[in-house]
């Protein structure tokens, strides 16, 4: 049980984690900051949070346990300007979806006080984003991966563990290295190919017609294609190196389908076509149990 | 009302529409047809058909409506198969994904009873295939598209509107070469993408490991790499120039975004990923009113 939440971001995530927390009866009061003053003002309207705080700092002060929920490319920034009251005993968490630039950033300016920070990535989002679309039970159900440094302190690595299992996550630890690697497989790269095919569609001569046309597998196919602009911007920026290091792999596969279409070998193709669709239809999404007997 | 369905290919969609014309009280018997004779007799077991056939010809014969749902490439195949009894007043229709391909082969095949074909493209499916999927709402709510030929017998053009208002679908009419060029827009590109990727992930030395981290967006925006192999590798051949061409115009928009990726200009960066995330966010799939109050 925590006496308060300091909020740096009352977006989706932030907010959602906020929401889930009070659920589980997990902590007193939140306290929250954002960037914009009208968001924050909107968190406190729907109850999301309890008290708006005027900067990251003041949502830091008094707090036992910290989310810091802003696009990744902001992490510095947020640790620079919170670093001060970062004390022992504080947990302080992350949300962001890369994790080796959040690590770098907050070793430079966390120094010895990185030891508090434990870096969170819960698998879970809407396509829609802020923090009226935010969710008590958007966690719930679903993975998240820690990764701890070397000098993360035991107990507030136990702590984050609870915390997130508390309110319905499956808990995974893995390096920052790791984490990235595989994102960029299964989140980054699909991300970034909804957005390109989207726009690709959408932007020939004839595309609004074509669109009026799509139906349900379009649909899901592209429902990532809505996700947040900067949270994304910043994520593929973040971790580009591994994304591109997907993306040449699928241009390489995408290249020898493309060759059994173009020589018209259907049996090749059948054979392509078929290796995936069973590897899909065995493939189930690890879900642990919700939390919502709480 | 019909008296009797001569069902050639008795899978998910042919399977669906003999349960939705019984649902909509439209027919009274159902004569189904299937390669496999375990798949016919599966379908009568189940239900889905009354009577089955031992060949394509014997479905046809005293039926008033034949539905083709077999893979594309086997349109012609089985045009030849039951030509000597396709009569004035039978509307036959297929529900293949690709037009241009299925008209041409009942052009040669039918000659001058070409006029009693009406082909069909119901913009629906499911990532499982087979019989025992068969849904009688498969079909509710959702598009179809007609396109008919310059000879096609208006009465029996008409009587296929009826049918399919009946089960629920919006009819839209168009020519074959514009349904063809939309299609590999909105349907056929993204299956091809979704199968690559997944391969790409599924066959990369840590993939098993990475696929179990995946979560609900990569769920979405694979599910239609679990389509049906064979359907599959048949749309992609008929309809393979219009899909290299959407796939072109594809990687060039993959293209741009890479370059933004890897020299690193956000600002640009965030203009392409919103630009997709506003039209996609904007975007409603057409969902005409469902069939359920009948």
């Amino acid at each position: 049980m925590f006496n308060q939440l300091g909020l740096i971001g009352c977006g989706l995530m932030g907010g959602s984690f906020a929401l889930a927390m009070k659920r589980a009866g997990l902590v007193k009061r939140v306290v929250g900051y954002s960037k914009s003053p009208s968001t924050t003002e909107k968190a406190r309207r729907l109850g999301v949070i309890d008290l708006a705080a005027e900067s990251a700092l003041l949502a830091v002060s008094g707090s036992d346990i910290v989310l810091i929920a802003v696009p990744v490319a902001a992490s510095e920034a947020t640790f620079k300007a919170i670093r001060h009251l970062v004390e022992p005993g504080v947990l302080l968490m992350d949300v962001g979806s890369t994790k080796r630039d959040v690590v770098d950033a907050a070793r430079r300016v966390l120094k010895e006080r990185v030891e508090y920070f434990v870096p969170a990535h819960p698998i879970t989002g809407k396509e829609v984003a802020g923090v009226e679309h935010a969710d008590a039970l958007l966690y719930s159900g679903r993975q998240v991966i820690l990764t701890p440094l070397p000098q993360t302190d035991p107990k507030l690595l136990q702590k984050a563990i609870d915390v997130w299992s508390a309110i319905g996550c499956q808990v995974l630890k893995m390096t920052p290295e790791n984490h990235d690697a595989a994102f960029a497989a299964v989140s980054h790269l699909p991300h970034l190919l909804a957005f390109a095919f989207f726009s690709s569609v959408y932007k020939q001569p004839a595309g609004k017609d074509f669109l009026s046309l799509a139906g349900p597998g379009f649909r899901d196919f592209t429902r990532i294609a809505a996700s947040d602009p900067a949270v994304w911007r910043d994520i593929l920026l973040a971790n580009r190196e591994e994304v591109l290091k997907q993306s040449m792999r699928f241009r390489h596969t995408l290249d020898a389908m493309e060759h059994v279409i173009r020589s018209g070998n259907a049996e090749a193709l059948e054979d392509l076509i078929r290796s995936a669709a069973e590897g899909r239809a065995n493939w189930q999404m690890a879900t642990p149990k919700p939390a919502s007997s709480r």
